[in-house]
């Protein structure tokens, strides 16, 4: 197979865009998208000072490394959650990726809190969340960032849609849309600036430029059922990720209501849908 | 395997809601959750006159039928939208049923309009259901009713939802709510009385009900491919589709904002959650 762009041997194969490319024309297909959803969904203001969030693993990295190299202006923080030797791999891939891409780090420790996840019992998942929310929102703020961008993908965001509509709480499932603005001064603003990108596209982008990563899950990690049920329908319908995240990401339309001027049922045209299809038939009969 | 509610031989077991019915009883649950569904989603006010649209299939033959039990008033209308015999034996079928629920029947011809399905040339399934709602809006306002009801089930809307935030057209997502009221003076209200119900509860009440089915499917029926992924995520987590139904038809709450008495970060209650994590880990060492 060859690359779609240059013509080369094809390195990747991207069945959601259904296009083959090379390994450096994959880079610039991917700086490109994220170029595109920063400007299109507003990630970044012009004047905000940009915290982004870092795990160590391959989507929080690619996120790092692409937005350095469209040239935005950041500093890396890192929230060690105390899990045993995970969180010091974390760690230490983090401190080689902030040399890599030159960028600033802090390092958090939720032992400073007085716990660790390793100590909670029961639900480890959740409150990890709840404690790197609340971490994150804190430094940003005490420290005068305006934005905070976490490592978001697209599966990521399409899960916690479906689990959260599936689960009665239609409020969140637009929680994690392309930028969210503070709703109070002591919010700061979030962006997900990869949210458009998936898994695999994150994985090739980081191993294609060699960051420093973590590859082994959290030990405590759940079983993943929400994502792999978001697998499952890419696997069944190639790009329904990307689309279903540009969807909910989408500005609602207004319609304008007009009446057709043939029958004089409600449109959203001059004439309406059954009087075009009619039309077809009766001038040709 | 006993049924849960009176112990006899189950017949039926439903994943969804984890229990084993007989037919009997059966026949109550189902009776129940319409019931229900039409009290909490307000499916039908005091003074609405009824009417049902029937195509001979289960799942509009299992709403006539709920609705008559249940003891709601209504009139059947039928679409004949000449499609070979496929046509013919559905208003046989549909005859039958207004026979058998002592329910008068109106029966519309596509044919009147112009053209027939059979006719159309592409887009066949997208083309009979703009017609099929044109006519039944028109003949329900002209003849004064207050509410079309069809018979939607919990499968349809959960892949009519998925479909269209995938093709970035979130506004008509919620088009097949329990109840939309009408915006225009024009347009008469819908509901979906049965959309808490699936397609296989809808397949059982009908067959223990006796009703006269029409079981082929339409000659021209697409590949359901939107379908087939909602019967994939149903059976990796049986109770999905009913869930998610529920999730979309569920009023948004709006949160209260206030501030954590402890450490001041924004919370819904009293206390943040982080700072109620904490004080577990604090109070204990």
């Amino acid at each position: 197979m060859k690359c779609r762009k240059c013509g080369k041997k094809a390195l990747v194969n991207l069945k959601a865009y259904r296009i083959s490319l090379c390994g450096d024309c994959f880079l610039e297909f991917y700086r490109r998208i994220v170029e595109r959803s920063i400007k299109k969904y507003r990630i970044f203001k012009n004047d905000d000072k940009i915290l982004v969030a870092v795990s160590g693993g391959k989507d929080s990295s690619a996120m790092a490394s692409v937005l350095r190299e469209l040239g935005h202006d950041f500093e890396l923080l890192h929230i060690d959650l105390g899990i045993y030797d995970y969180s010091k791999d974390s760690r230490d891939k983090v401190k080689e990726l902030s040399k890599l891409i030159e960028k600033s780090l802090h390092i958090l420790e939720l032992r400073d809190y007085g716990f660790t996840i390793s100590e909670v019992k029961g639900k480890k998942c959740s409150i990890c969340g709840t404690a790197k929310r609340y971490i994150m929102n804190r430094f940003a703020r005490e420290n005068r960032f305006t934005v905070i961008a976490t490592g978001h993908t697209a599966e990521d965001i399409t899960a916690f849609y479906l689990k959260n509509i599936a689960g009665g709480q239609k409020e969140y499932s637009e929680k994690l849309l392309p930028r969210t603005e503070p709703f109070d001064e002591r919010v700061v603003a979030r962006t997900r600036p990869i949210f458009e990108m998936s898994e695999k596209e994150n994985m090739i982008y980081a191993i294609l430029k060699n960051l420093p990563l973590k590859l082994e899950e959290c030990p405590f990690a759940p079983n993943p059922d929400w994502k792999e049920i978001v697998y499952e329908i890419e696997r069944r319908k190639p790009g329904f990720v990307k689309n279903f995240v540009r969807g909910i990401a989408v500005e609602q339309h207004r319609f304008e209501k007009k009446y057709c001027s043939i029958c004089g049922e409600v449109s959203t045209r001059e004439i309406c849908s059954f009087c075009r299809i009619r039309s077809r038939f009766i001038s040709s009969k």
